[in-house]
């Protein structure tokens, strides 16, 4: 079974972060579940202990809102990773007034340094009408910088559409 | 030719009605035609008129606004029905503050008992920004899940993209 | 090499123009580029001149915010032509107060009379929630219907997904 990154895009509870569990959950446990979400407000955490309340024993959880691509350096590099979600890391250094584009490159890095396979779960979010506000035309625009950047370097880019995948991309040997 | 649920997803203007239309129409007459709109405005009525004004005859018109269930479990079991459409239906159902998880329940197991086709027809609402609006991100996350828990059981699911299938799902024998 | 229209979909910072450009770039320059952008404002001239600074010699630029088929009529029959982009030119139609569908039909005669390829950039903007606003909702339906009015005339449809091309329709010989 082969490593690589495994990159996991899909519109809002579109069965994405379920898709890229059963991924992972194809090989040997443990697997590394890598949270990036931070539970600002009731509404998120609500989601967050959803998400958790779902997966099976066999998954470590780990948090990384920001310093994404340092826990990654920190975990078994043969271990399948799954990183939940892109789109909230990504959120998290838009507000922290972080450059978006050098956070990109050194994520890159970071999943390209590993051994084992990672599947990286992202939304799809600019398919609607261009949002009024400047910040959400910002983050937009990042968030489909980054999902460029990541399918290149892609073994496997899934479009999830109803909990069931339109394969985009698939160099597995 | 078989039975079962086809799911027909796709964005405003994608073409999805009239590609769902297509699909009923090569089995025979009569076919039955579920509208869930509720003419609320102006904007919706010309809609409304608009999609009646293209069918063909052989189309009987059925109005189930909430109780979808009830209408399938009326009409013939072999008649070949097209439900028009479900983001439509769930909106009704949200404005009139019912449990969307239960009523989703219900129209699985009414779609379930069906021996004929029956195609659905379903937006894609999940693929912008987050809305701003609470009441926009229930009905979105709604949407979402209610698309995974048909596209579950369907026997093909299809993503319209400017009038032209994408095969997401086909179990078709 | 067959000439016909290409009709290349993708939603915000999806990599759809890149894609569209090496569409192009695979047939002998110069190829025409047909820009549809009005510099209204800073962020649009920034986005307009990172653009032009991607694309390589062998491109000569002509500006169409309006009169696409005049132009289009203009360049020579043979000649690779990029249209970038359909939603812009939309929009300015929109906000010229001129009738969408007519607008459509006369773009869509000039392209039928072009002997050689053809490449037209399309936003995809209906997989949102319903937009609040009324110009929003009828510039969504408008250029849904556009996209589905090209795609049908179109010799090849694909959705570009994270830089990626999903094959919509592909009738090349």
């Amino acid at each position: 079974m082969s490593g690589g990154l495994v990159l996991v895009l899909g519109g809002a509870r579109s069965g994405k972060s379920r898709f890229a569990e059963a991924e992972v959950e194809r090989r040997p446990a443990p697997w590394a579940y890598v949270a990036t979400a931070e539970a600002r407000d009731a509404e998120m955490e609500a989601r967050i202990a959803h998400h958790r309340a779902r997966r099976s024993v066999g998954w470590e959880t780990h948090d990384a809102p920001l310093d994404l691509a340092g826990l990654l350096a920190k975990l078994p590099p043969e271990q399948p990773v799954l990183v939940d979600c892109l789109t909230l890391w990504l959120t998290n250094h838009l507000l922290a007034e972080h450059d978006l584009s050098t956070e990109g490159a050194v994520l890159e890095q970071a999943l390209a340094a590993r051994r084992g396979l990672t599947v990286c779960v992202a939304n799809e979010v600019g398919f609607g009408i261009v949002p009024d506000n400047a910040l959400a035309r910002r983050f937009r625009d990042a968030a489909g910088l980054l999902n460029q950047r990541l399918a290149r370097s892609a073994r496997r880019v899934v479009l999830v559409v109803a909990g069931l995948p339109l394969i985009v991309k698939d160099e597995t040997p």
